[in-house]
């Protein structure tokens, strides 16, 4: 195979209707396949219903001399607070447990500062005359949504291989406007990049303007490896109190893909001021989120080893799904320089760049024969890729075959919208 | 026995010494007595945890086509929709299911009123002047303390036997600043009270100046009578469609005195477009609840006949102790001519009026000998109850020898704080 930057114009005709050809097949099929979200499969939470087996009608339901399933402990139950420690490697003391999920707490975190500041906030945000956000991009689509749902500026820190670029991020917090970052630092989503130590350090070291600055830490792929061993990596609430700026700080998890997607449990960490502060915000929404749930949970995953024994079992399902990309991109896109995509070893996605330009007509090829993706663009703020370049790969929900069926649909389709722009089509 | 207010002085001076003597008994008895909260008895806590029996690794765990292990379905399992439609009265696509606690989501609608508006707002309640909520009292404190702590200013509504004073409410809506009320209807927090027909009927025909005026109308005790048989109830929602104005009501639910409190579910329900309006705004702060509780819940309870036999077991425990409150009270404190309180059929509490002056006395007295209670005034906006006579008394939690040994107490200090005011101790 010639890269199509190298054929000749009529060698690039030919290839346009060799594709068009193979996607008018397409058509007839009447497919219906999706890889837009980051959902686990149906043979990954089967692997892990003997979570339903741990509690019945005789149990103890008595946890360090709680009944769990009654009022109290608005902040979690002891031992899900070690066992979150334990996961994240912070103290249980800064640990804060939630419901079903970690999105909703940060959306809390969020929706205080407009209504009641954060600890170290002069006035609540709301009282602020703008609020600009940090938003490493391609990043979280949900993220984003909650800042700009608030009426936020959100200004996008474009992504290298050790994680945000830091240069910048330090230049833009010199201005008491901005008042946070959005940080997915392992396995980040998309790009599935894990954040260097070096920049872990400089978030830990960031010096901003605004007294209230918050790192939003979503840690969501924390014990994700779908290859390899387990990657440590470090703790920020302790770098952060080490640098000397312990609040600047909220780190959130979830069980959602270690257990069940929205029955799960979920977390935020942060220093015990923080968390003494937000408690009593909370403290008047909520008595207490579930405990029966938190006390299953804990039976489940015991510890952070066990609980990585749990996420092998995942990664059974997961990695074969990821190597149906990675194969079909190698071998049908690779060549034709005018793509290049991340390799992740953990993380529930593939980040791909396709040639300028093309990204929105690619997915608009592959909707309509029936193969569901993440819009283009949902990665930047305001849904917006100012190259019109990126792709979010979620591999994990259709079984495998289907999977290879939508990476044939999604590989000719590239081509078609690259051969279509090259051309003038 | 005879009225303390038909004693002659030194009458009361020896009863004063009597009683005094009694209370001294009590001191070295070193008791760890609490009254304080709402909170179901572990009694009936096992009686309904067959629950935990349900589902296992095995089950079938789809349910109307979703699979409730995973994402998705935001505004709740559609048989868990249909369920609190039928407890309710109400239609399923009225409803959204929420996690474990309705004070999180009346806090939510209270919060995204500030931040992002109601669906009739003008504009986010934040940059409105100035918000003025009705708090009929004695009410329930945490709803008053989250409006409180939004800033908004709390005004007392008196409680009649037939609910709110409605004349009052009725002149107070004509004020664009208010722009809500508090209400729990059935089995009213903390007097029992239920609301009459033609209470609600003036509810649904209010008029107020506010466009956004909303009845946050929270139905808690709706199943939830512990002796004789279930009482029906208006559906407010049809009440407030039929009247014109569809918009003006959010009701409330849970399971949290049905199941669990704490690890149950909750519901709210509202107009069609409130609904469409509020899973807009919801859609950014979560993916969906916790949907296998909810398919769990859905299992365990069935539809509103089958939930009203699971309550007759709450009753079997509840009813006791209700019982030993209205013989304590009507044997020991009625013959005194100072106190009167209610006699609910349903519910969690008893509210009592004691002599003007003494209910804070009365409370610290029942503390330093080891009675916790729910602490004067905690029934009224800001903690402050202008004739300081108001006490709330919760049965259900401890055991009925505790319960009996606590009466004892509770009515020794009644008794010693109303003597020492008359004797101007």
């Amino acid at each position: 195979m010639t890269a199509y930057s190298c054929m000749t114009r009529d060698q690039q005709e030919t290839e346009y209707n060799r594709i068009l050809r193979q996607y008018r097949a397409f058509e007839d099929q009447k497919m219906n396949l999706n890889i837009a979200r980051g959902k686990p499969s149906r043979e990954q939470l089967d692997l892990i219903s003997d979570f339903f087996d741990l509690l019945h009608s005789d149990s103890d339901f008595s946890c360090d001399g709680v009944d769990c399933r009654n009022y109290g402990d608005l902040s979690g139950l002891p031992s899900a607070k070690r066992l979150w420690a334990d996961i994240l490697g912070c103290k249980p003391e800064e640990t804060f447990i939630g419901g079903a999920s970690s999105l909703t707490l940060m959306y809390d975190v969020i929706s205080k500062a407009y209504t009641h500041g954060l600890l170290r906030s002069p006035r609540p945000w709301s009282k602020e005359e703008k609020i600009r956000f940090l938003c490493p991009s391609p990043g979280y689509d949900r993220h984003f949504r909650i800042t700009e749902s608030f009426g936020a500026e959100l200004i996008t820190i474009p992504m290298t291989e050790s994680g945000p670029d830091m240069d910048l991020v330090e230049a833009y917090v010199q201005d008491p406007a901005v008042k946070g970052i959005w940080c997915v630092p392992k396995f980040s989503n998309p790009d599935g990049i894990v954040y260097s130590a070096q920049t872990v350090e400089r978030f830990a070291h960031l010096n901003p303007a605004a007294p209230d600055f918050v790192i939003m830490w979503d840690n969501a792929y924390c014990v994700h490896e779908f290859t390899g061993e387990f990657l440590p990596f470090p703790d920020i609430l302790s770098a952060c109190r080490e640098a000397g700026r312990p609040d600047m700080v909220f780190e959130f998890a979830s069980t959602s893909k270690i257990t069940f997607p929205g029955s799960g449990i979920s977390v935020f960490a942060c220093s015990e001021e923080n968390l003494k502060y937000m408690t009593k915000l909370m403290s008047v929404q909520m008595i207490s989120y579930n405990k029966v749930n938190q006390y299953a949970h804990v039976l489940f995953l015991k510890d952070r080893e066990h609980t990585l024994e749990i996420m092998k079992r995942h990664a059974t399902v997961m990695a074969p799904k990821f190597r149906v990309v990675e194969e079909a991109l190698s071998s049908e896109i690779a060549p034709l320089g005018f793509a290049r995509w991340n390799k992740p070893t953990g993380g529930y996605f593939v980040s791909l760049f396709t040639m300028p330009g093309t990204a929105k007509r690619a997915l608009e090829l592959c909707s309509q024969v029936g193969l569901t993706m993440t819009s283009a663009g949902a990665s930047y703020p305001y849904g917006i890729d100012p190259d019109d370049s990126n792709i979010r790969i979620a591999p994990s929900y259709p079984p495998v075959e289907e999977l290879q069926q939508a990476m044939n649909v999604f590989c000719t389709c590239l081509k078609l919208a690259a051969l279509e722009k090259l051309l003038g089509k």
